[in-house]
């Protein structure tokens, strides 16, 4: 250990890493992969609720983003991002806020599937004298919202938005795809969601408006697509961490996961197995991979610095204790109290949300073998 | 709408609330269960991790108290809460801290269950000049940690903290009593937990230590016990709010759950469910119903006056989605989009833990029959 930088074996367990060269190199994968194919990348930054990450994420450009919340459209416009997309469909009681940013000069779009949230969009920004563009939301594959993409519901709102509002265009996110296993099948909902949202905007071009946004978006969907004829940008999340879930339907490997979480072993429970201070407050309850082929537990084991442990995960938690077993005939190994592990997440998105933020590593080792830890990264929170 | 406060109409969704009648009453229960018991309470803070909420849970007095983190026992300090147990088998890394808080004054007790960490504390402790009374974690149904109470590592363990440490007592945790769905085998449990307890405390005394404190709870096994007899404190924490998986278990009825979630309606799936901005952001992914005989899925459903809205549930979530349908054939009422429900939890520890506060409300409606809101208490978050 120098004395220049705290190691991982420093900081109070539990607590969150970013690997920032996998966090990057991710990151160039999605840039890579959607180059020349004439959409722009919108990324959404739920995931890493971080501005630092964002940056990453778009090689210093402060733009355009997606949002989960209007706090983090509200964070990330105090930091100078001004090209919005708020994607969860609007609740009007929220409109003031959205207004408030379009009045700073934020181009501050909006979600809807309703004739009633249209109808408030845009008597709200009528009032206000602001433009608000909407995207109306069309449903590829039941997954969540969304109207028919052949339904009379995507004229009726077009054409409210239309009158008095501004209609920015359609929006698709093919949510069944987390569970699509093959590339062949991530393909074809490529392919479907893109047809589906191509489609919508063009019914909506045939009634005489414009449609300016075709935005689609998953990470599965935005690795598979292959031809993007039609859309306008592309949005994912989840690419630039990666996570167990991503990893069991082969959207990348393991050894992309940027996001980990170090605990300390702290005994032993009754039958031979590890204990830990890493319970759900650390981890969160999410078993993604429950459904899938591998059920990874509560995340698989990595030594501090990175190496997996074959055969052992996360076979429970509680709140504040996590539980460490084996399997496939592994061994438990007999590693001592205050000995320290990185368990990588089932789900980044919820492991990331259960910490205030991130202390960031950047590969490399220091003369003694102990990974340097760099800055801390914070993370927004709250609604 | 009164001028005077807002109601639970107006505060941005999603939002946690606390009901502190029924939060008072649910506290009540157990000083009543256990007055005359002859034991003290130590309630576990680690649901709420709010000082008003301890404040209500021991009648205004200041301890003593359980604790999950470190931050917790710091910030309870803070407060003025002088008599604190960290509940989690201690990782040597954190003694300094511990330290730390010995020295304001506090008497900080720790819970272990191996010879290394004894060494460890009786080290710390006689370096620093502070005493540490540390509790012996003991096993009685196999959920977690804790040393066999017929073993030979208790009475090494106590002998190691007897010769340079502070030996303060045993501690027992009947984890697998929230699974005990009758109150004949949640008595048994607590008898059971008693007993173990009891019988460690009796073979350390016999190897010549005194034994101050035998520490036995859970909040099933603290509600069933009704013969405590050997029993210093009883720990429970989640009693005062408790959820539907208490519930499910018949500790306690759905109308005693002191905390919900209010989210808005923004909009329909596909299939006719209603669509809310209540995800697992706001509910936790926790799905502890699932293994009960009756799944409650992410949820039951009230309106905002709390009548429960029979037969619907939330079925799906994703991070800032909820979706609520119904079962046993109940119709999805047609809300529109703006409508406000409230959404009681599954596990209250983990769905609590998705929120920095709680909007609190007593009981009562206004003129216009809408639940004024009073303060904003603040909930502590990390390590």
């Amino acid at each position: 250990m120098t004395d220049a930088a705290p190691t991982l074996a420093d900081p109070s367990t539990p607590f969150a890493v970013l690997d920032i060269e996998k966090a990057r190199r991710n990151a160039q994968r999605l840039t890579a992969r959607l180059a020349g194919q004439g959409v722009l990348l919108r990324p959404h930054v739920k995931t890493a609720k971080s501005v630092p990450v964002a940056r990453l994420m778009l090689d210093g450009a402060t733009g355009p983003i997606t949002v989960s919340t209007l706090h983090e459209a509200e964070a990330f416009a105090d930091a100078g991002y001004h090209d919005i997309l708020y994607a969860v469909g609007i609740d009007p009681h929220k409109l003031p806020r959205v207004v408030e940013l379009a009045r700073r000069g934020v181009v501050m779009q909006v979600l809807l599937d309703t004739l009633a949230q249209a109808r408030a969009v845009t008597e709200a920004s009528t009032r206000a004298g602001v433009t608000i563009p909407a995207l109306i939301e069309v449903d590829c594959d039941g997954h969540r919202g969304g109207v028919d993409a052949d339904g009379a519901a995507l004229l009726e709102i077009g054409a409210e938005l239309a009158r008095g509002g501004d209609l920015g265009g359609v929006l698709t996110h093919a949510g069944e795809s987390y569970f699509a296993a093959t590339p062949e099948a991530r393909r074809d909902a490529a392919h479907h969601e893109r047809d589906v949202a191509v489609h919508a905007a063009d019914r909506l071009r045939a009634a005489g408006h414009d449609v300016a946004t075709v935005s689609f978006g998953s990470t599965p969907t935005a690795h598979a697509a292959d031809d993007l004829s039609g859309v306008t940008e592309v949005r994912a999340g989840n690419y630039v961490f990666f996570d167990l879930v991503m990893a069991g339907i082969g959207v990348c490997d393991v050894d992309d996961i940027a996001l980990s979480v170090v605990v300390t072993i702290i005994g032993r429970t009754p039958s031979g197995d590890l204990m830990t201070d890493g319970g759900w407050m650390a981890l969160s309850r999410d078993r993604g991979t429950a459904v899938q082929e591998r059920d990874q537990g509560y995340g698989l084991v990595a030594d501090l610095d990175g190496r997996m442990r074959e055969g052992l995960l996360v076979t429970g938690v509680s709140q504040e204790h996590g539980i460490i077993g084996a399997r496939d005939g592994a061994e438990v190994p007999d590693l001592p109290v205050g000995a320290r592990l990185r368990i990588l997440p089932n789900h980044a998105c919820a492991t990331a949300s259960q910490h205030d933020g991130y202390h960031v590593i950047e590969g490399g080792t220091d003369v003694e073998g102990a990974i340097a830890v760099g800055d801390h990264w914070e993370r927004l929170r709250g609604w």
